[in-house]
């Protein structure tokens, strides 16, 4: 149980054993995602919305300590007071907590530190567990998969945080040295349909799942069509081509006033060198690969593409109906990858190719509570409702998602300008 | 036929009689609304959202000149050429605009050479209209009505341009020196209550809307309740006594940013003197109203607010629902009290009340496309359609909105920070 | 005595009577500037350093209210008691102040309002005048004279200001309609030496100078050449022609940091119109006439000129000693040309030309207080001395300078990257 | 020579011997001063003004790489080519350099491989100076002393930036853990005149000095009294406690602008904690020690203070005059203590104390040209005289300066608002 001592205690039952291998997987994956770096990259901060990578391991810690650790264990001691103002990143509800945009400025506690951190709130987490009855494992087991599943987003956060801080170091430092195989040729888009009428979206009660995506409720959608599969960064190129970045009249308002102010003329990571397109990637700088998704474009993007396309981005509710059915497959972090890669023609018998992996979908969906949605009681309601304004919601996780913590039912959300995520473009249309 | 002068040409129909009447009645009320200004008032730009006075009325007339002079009357000639730069808000199809925030550093033209701009434009259109033939006419009529009802929302932000000018002036000139009744007692809230199903919105076709109404389409609703009136001043005041403005987690995460940035306490205009709550109005300073709705309340503030009273605000859907069958009554500019008013006990057989006019009731829907949504061809496509982002609705119409431009399908809009329109708080709950 | 009524009361003695007409004059003259504009002109205030024209109108006549007639004047009552705070500039000591950078936020009061506080103050003053025997006449003369030339001060602002204004109008408004008589050709630079040694500089004592003037003490001075005439239009394209604006060695880092960011290619007021340029000026737009001074230069633009030139600036003790003996005379406002004129080739006598009025000269030397310098007791010992950092030196007068308002001792001073003045340069250089 | 290696190759004479060993002694005092820094302190840049430790390092190498081994040492190779344009600080004709700002983004080049840098630097300077001719080492000689002086002015910058990185860092990290012996008693200020005369001052040529402290030069002074010790922090305690930061009229006008958009209420690093002043330093946080000197306050506020306690600051043609003919000693970095220290009653013989070590101090000079300056030809040109522009001489070094850097005429500068320097203040009055 315990991965790295004996272990002399007797186990309770298998519940506990389940929890706490579900619970040391994910802890020493985000270890094991951290072994190319060095020290130094483990502190940066290169803009607001990234945080360094030895936040990322401190506070998934701090997560645990928190809202388990302090509350069920009994005589639990800080290793360190300060840790609980360091490592809170927006509970209000727990406490004070420091400055988001300056979490780059702090040399201490050292990445050793940080780690020493995390064995300790694993080892207490162990200790917790190998002394607890049912009652209170009834209670821990949906905070513990909580903070499983929160530790799986920032793994996902920790690896497009540390590629926007390699992609600004003019040495450009390669995360993860290997290249996914090159796909000649890659099937059409097909258009698949589904008919109008009232559907139900939202999670059903199986297993683990965000508040946000309660309750079950219907929608009446119109008939609609989705494509079969993601857009390319060949036909991303040709929108290019064709003046997409200098249309007004296809873009948005704020998304059009994003593309002056920031002189956008391309996705994230991409720069032209002699009259070709490059993109920089966690495997380091290459040509931009005709075949694989598009990646890195905010929903501004996404939205003129689409129009400019004559076609449209899905609503969630059209993508959540269009999923049902499909395998839970796809490019995802646990393949290593660390990219989206191109589906090869004839590839597999579904017809709707690439909805789980590669990239998050924009959708056309504002990111909004459902019908009835209620937050979780207590500080943990802070986890998402308070962020349903301003922001779009997206499908499917990506290449830097664990296949275990995707669903059908999942809703990502970032502001319509983001752009650092895995983020990508699935085309829909009225019928 | 033309309010000024003699007119020797035989009018070719009814038709025409009536469009010249609607559009020269509006346009008679924007100079109306000005009669208590002096020149210097016309000219401020008190914040970036804010337009002056001369602009609106310049805007509006560039509207008819650009979207129907210069294309349907032969040799129509510029009174200034500059104009069509000068005037131009957002249309990026009509040609290159001044700078929006830099609207208040022009002195020239002055207000006199607005005023001759607008009776040069009004003469203009009574020509081309004296001379149209019906084929012309079809044409003409659904252009000139767009214009009519796009003066009529300048006449609203005029109001609350105007307003916002004035208040920050330390010497708090007044618009119009009127008092509304006072009410002595007002109903409770009651909920009216709607059931679940599938139920149709948007426009059905009848008479001038906008592109942003249609397509009229299903959608699904859970049974939900109405609160039979809006929120007053009182009812706000205890939210505000109870710590409203302190709770962190009755608020969005943005909305709570932006109380902490803004050092928000109360609402736009409010202020406290010896104790007691007081606004500054369109009629003077005054000590809040306790009976009347509560206004210029953003869109953070009401769901904060709605929150703390264990409601929420309804969804757009759920508003146009619930005003089904209601007579388009209310507090209109019309009325002339430039401010919401309240309503008296027992004041009519209504179970809703004060669904139109007063304030702009704020809704949890964001300003999204229906489905099917295509905006108007040409340049007047962005009117509506490249606003859909970040940025909620808003139902009703306010005490600055003639009674002849609202509808129960019509659809404001404004970014969620947003508080100098006449913005209130319409509650709604699950059932 | 009094401009605009008859006069009953006996005056007491010539000392008054000459106050009062060195007073009335400039007042009136305030207002004769203001001629050609219209309402509107009066305000705008297009960038933080402007203030609308109105306001200098009200804070020159609140400053005699502040200084004189509360103080002097028993029973005087307030025309407006918020005037005090709206026309308050800069004055800590004499209490809460309006925000300087929303000046052109007030449509209130109105521009005939703050004629009749002149008309108000300026009555006053006269029956204090009208009233006061000797010992109080000798408190008041020195107070008079200060706000005399105070409003001096603001003449010029005024102008420049108006300048500013009009300047980003499309229209192009055109302050006065005159042209200077063109000057075919221009007298080379001579160079004119002074010899090493001790010299006295600073106020004497004779006459009325601001205490940033005093003491008069002694400087060492190495021996130094100065130039004859001030560097022309014709000299500057020379210098821009040679890249001026590209080659970073000749600026210093503040300057060169200012060119990068303001994107600054030619003075202020210029722009290229096929091939040619042009310049606005109150005169309107014209091509740049060559032989003219250079105007609207920075003092960081003059130091890279003089670099590139193989010159400096001279310190401001340079200027002062080389200034000796040369009559006060040149083209100032009195003049009525509003911008800078040309030097015609043998023009008169003197060797050193144009060191008084057309532009003021940029020194090398910071705006610090002289050896022994005191401010004056009281809040008008903030008019001079708590700027005394962060700012440098000019000297001379320019075309928007009062004659009765310079002298050889003025000590003018400006940010180093301020152009809107008229800021011209003269060259210096060692033996 | 070489200090880790032996050495075989004879050397060519004494002077390249004294080079050498004065080289090495600097390059290794920088390595020294980093022996209690963790890998991840010398990442960060805790604000715009601060460079991360590793970047000082590394800057210093290049200086040497680029002004020496680049032109003197024949197939000199990059060890990484990008260096060039990573670590040029601010020299223009050095071509392209990476963005000021954001120095603490970068996390390669490793700590380790910026050792590696040094040590590849140094090595290919010991082989360019065993291998030089005497006319080579005539041109070397004075580039590497200024290579030398540079790197003792970064090691002190590399001492204050570190102190504001461990500053922000709510876990306080500790420098250096000693403490200065205590004082209980220090000397009150006397007042040393001078007399009325002219003067020289500037570098007289012996020795090494920058370019900025000629050409030595006359100055006519006024008699003057300077102060024998610097003001400590009882005194400004005292200041702080009558006031001194809430009366404006005591400030420069950008000096109070300041303090009320800085909130300062205090020199930087001091805060406040059950009613007494404690301060953070390089040997932690303590109590503010009140006999010693006031450290880290601004020109504004030092200004403040003189004008508070009835005194001003001295010019530097003052302060060279009165330490005419001073012992160079004084707390210096070679004392280790990185804090100023109290001065003991009857200390020694000399009348002006602490004129050396402790703090740099603020004069009244703006930093300008002495007459007849020129700066250095090529690109070190850039070291000091484009910086002469809004900022103020210091005089004296401080705790953090090397002894052997430290003259008389040294000039220092920094702009007004600075504080993060080892500033303090000592008076000077007129007689």
């Amino acid at each position: 149980m315990n991965s790295n001592n004996d272990l002399s205690e007797p186990v309770i039952n298998e519940d506990i054993v389940k929890l706490w291998e579900s619970f040391i997987i994910v802890r020493n994956f985000s270890e094991t995602l951290c072994k190319s770096l060095v020290t130094e990259d483990y502190v940066i901060q290169s803009m607001p919305d990234v945080s360094p990578t030895k936040w990322h391991l401190a506070h998934t810690t701090w997560f645990f300590e928190t809202f388990i650790l302090f509350k069920y264990l009994k005589d639990y001691k800080h290793i360190n007071p300060k840790y609980s103002y360091l490592f809170n990143s927006y509970y209000i509800q727990a406490g004070e907590r420091f400055i988001r945009g300056q979490r780059g400025l702090l040399s201490r506690p050292t990445v050793k530190e940080v780690y020493q951190y995390r064995k300790y709130v694993n080892d207490h987490v162990e200790k917790l567990l190998n002394n607890c009855d049912g009652k209170i494992l009834n209670e821990l087991a949906p905070l513990i998969e909580t903070g499983i599943n929160h530790e799986q987003q920032h793994q996902e956060l920790l690896l497009t945080d540390i590629k926007h801080v390699f992609s600004i170091n003019p040495l450009y430092p390669v995360f993860a040295d290997i290249l996914s195989p090159v796909v000649k040729s890659i099937p059409k888009i097909d258009w698949v349909e589904f008919e109008e009428g009232t559907y139900e979206i939202g999670h059903n009660g199986n297993g683990f799942a965000y508040d946000n995506e309660s309750p079950r409720h219907k929608e009446y959608l119109n008939s609609f069509c989705i494509a079969s599969r993601l857009v390319t960064n060949k036909e991303y190129i040709e929108f290019i081509g064709d003046g997409g970045y200098k249309k007004a009249e296809i873009w948005l308002s704020d998304g059009w006033a994003t593309v002056e102010k920031e002189l956008w003329d391309s996705p994230l990571y991409w720069f032209k060198q002699d009259g070709e397109w490059w993109n920089f990637t966690l495997n380091g700088k290459h040509k931009v690969d005709l075949n694989k998704p598009v990646c890195h474009v905010s929903h501004y993007e996404a939205d003129a593409f689409a129009r400019w396309a004559g076609a449209r981005l899905p609503t969630e509710a059209e993508w959540e109906v269009a999923s049902e059915g499909l395998p839970l497959e796809g490019n995802f972090v646990d393949n290593g990858n660390f990219h989206p890669v191109a589906i090869p023609e004839n590839s597999n018998g579904v017809k709707l190719k690439q909805m789980f992996g590669d990239v998050w979908e924009w959708t056309s969906s504002a990111y909004l509570p459902y019908p009835g949605y209620k937050t979780l009681p207590g500080t943990l309601g802070e986890y998402n409702g308070k962020f349903m304004s301003n922001q779009m919601v997206l499908r499917g996780g990506s290449c830097a998602t664990s296949k275990s913590h995707i669903r059908r039912t999942y809703r990502n959300f970032f502001p319509p300008h983001s752009r650092w995520q895995f983020m990508g473009i699935r085309l829909a249309k009225d019928v």
